[in-house]
């Protein structure tokens, strides 16, 4: 025929996640590490990548990368999961632990993909919105997963777009409360040097995200793993993609982890330029600053939407939510060199004198 | 807690997707190209990658290769989609056309990924299984998309792991009996020749599927797409990853669809190993060949289980379906060089002849 049907009806009415990524001259939108991976390291994964057989299947489970990222972290191969980018792992649980009849707790204003997640497998979402300065209202999520309900909560820590770590005792307290499994998105921790990985051995319904998106320089490669137990690690093999992680990728990544002390120069130059564009952004008339464990900031002020225009005028691209729920007037800066920061500072210094 | 509630009640029972892909010395099991990418395009995908800035997320819809492909096929951009290997987008197909309340029809046996997927997002799974030789039990199909409740078919064309195209006479007349989508999945139509496009400019139900997993040699590397109409993939959209095809893929598949001419000879020889192979199995006695348009023989022996252990034995891996429904007593064979060819009839009939 020349029609067809309509899609399912949890699409209707929905929009394409967009990460409204635009050619700019200062790419300060998506956390990203503004270094790329360094010339040595470089051409190691090029030397890597020679010899990968590209005509035959990579192995399913990258059992390579399985066991270096275990041993680091003091866990067996079982214990670690890697997916195509830590979307695929937070799609992953919402096929698993969501779906018709079960219920997934949210700490909005978080990263967008777990409620769409949720509802695209057809799971309710349950929100508990975070205080006025988006600290967790921790009281509240203990209420609410003591009713027994929950099948599973997503806390991500450092929190994505607001910046800063929950509290270590709440989540013990919270991963003692329920046997919901609790997902804690790690995805920022080398720039928060705080995890939860500890909590593993006695906490079955602990699963830790992590990703080399982030201070790794590795988003275009797309590789985020899991670290929680065995048994549940089980349940995300029967719902991902068998070949979901290409054999390109798990070589690069290899090389990276491999080389990650390598990394630390970058990563302790973002914290301190964090530091700076805290501390810089505070004295901007007219705005308020969120402070920040993570690689970026989030900062409100007046007429958000018209600074993100004129900023983006000046080729600096930051993220604008200033008309999602929650955010209100605000913008996301990623911290990238210190040459952009710079003009960064300079560019809103002027666009907010002049407004 | 030390414990963690049961995982979605779809997933009791479940067993992960199992590739059986063991070491071996002739791997016949995966319908992988048994060549290589060439030394001078893999050179130029070296050149490639080395430009690609692996700190920065991908082009989340691959726009360049989307248009190369596009142009190839005389389609615009927006009727073709990339996806991480084939695999995302049949699963895509069943969280955009499935789901809770609506209806997949099936053609079993085939590729077993398409019922797995239907199960995982709820959908329920209408089989109409083929003839005793395999082929589409044609008059039943339309009959029960008459009924007007089915809301996607899928056609392996041609089928795996069977081997031979589906009539185009059938699937015209499916096409027009029907507005469910009808995927018709093409991974293997370089070796067919044969292909549904052109009806794609009548049919807004048609999708095709395809993939660089095979005729072009980067099974390693995961890249499949999907043409169609606009307004489908549009739909698609709504439920992918974001970021699902990494940039290196991006630019490996880049290299080698530009240069896909230099494919041809590879393919031409594949065909004529599966012709030659095809001719060789039928001499074997006791053995029933099925006639094959793709890289692949399926035949039938008595004791295939141990058929399939003794070559193994000799280093030789085929894919086993001997316990599988409707293929009992089945293996599957990829065609390979000429050399693993000729190990594998002389090591089956030898092992026959033992028996």
């Amino acid at each position: 025929m020349n029609s067809v049907r309509q899609s399912a009806p949890q699409l209707q009415g929905l929009v394409p996640y967009d990460p409204k990524y635009l050619p700019a001259r200062a790419y300060l939108s998506a956390n990203e590490n503004p270094r790329d991976v360094e010339t040595e390291i470089r051409q190691k994964i090029i030397s890597a990548i020679r010899k990968v057989p590209l005509n035959r299947y990579p192995d399913p489970l990258a059992n390579d990368l399985r066991d270096m990222i275990a041993e680091a972290n003091g866990l067996d191969r079982d214990q670690v999961l890697l997916g195509n980018g830590g979307d695929e792992l937070l799609f992953n649980i919402a096929l698993a632990w969501g779906g018709p009849g079960r219920k997934f707790l949210n700490l909005p204003p978080t990263f967008s993909v777990y409620a769409a997640n949720a509802r695209l497998t057809g799971t309710e979402v349950i929100d508990v919105p975070r205080l006025v300065d988006y600290s967790i209202d921790e009281e509240t999520v203990l209420e609410r997963v003591g009713q027994g309900d929950i099948d599973y909560v997503i806390v991500a820590s450092p929190n994505n777009p607001t910046g800063k770590l929950a509290n270590e005792e709440f989540l013990a307290k919270l991963l003692d409360a329920t046997d919901a499994l609790v997902l804690v998105d790690e995805a920022y921790f080398e720039f928060s040097r705080t995890t939860m990985r500890p909590y593993l051995a006695m906490h079955k319904n602990l699963l830790i995200l992590r990703t080399f998106s982030k201070a790794f320089s590795l988003a275009g490669v797309r590789m985020g793993y899991i670290l929680g137990n065995a048994e549940v690690i089980r349940e995300f093999l029967k719902v991902r993609q068998p070949y979901s992680v290409d054999a390109v990728s798990q070589a690069i990544a290899r090389e990276v982890f491999s080389e990650r002390q390598k990394f630390e120069h970058g990563i302790m130059a973002i914290i301190s330029e964090r530091d700076r564009l805290l501390e810089e952004l505070g004295k901007v008339p007219g705005i308020t600053v969120y402070p920040s464990d993570s690689n970026y900031i989030l900062f409100k002020l007046e007429g958000a939407d018209k600074v993100w225009e004129a900023l983006y005028a000046r080729g600096i691209l930051v993220r604008d939510f200033s008309h999602a729920p929650m955010l209100e007037n605000c913008l996301r800066v990623s911290v990238g060199t210190e040459k952009e920061n710079d003009e960064f500072l300079a560019a809103l210094r002027e666009i907010v004198a002049n407004k």
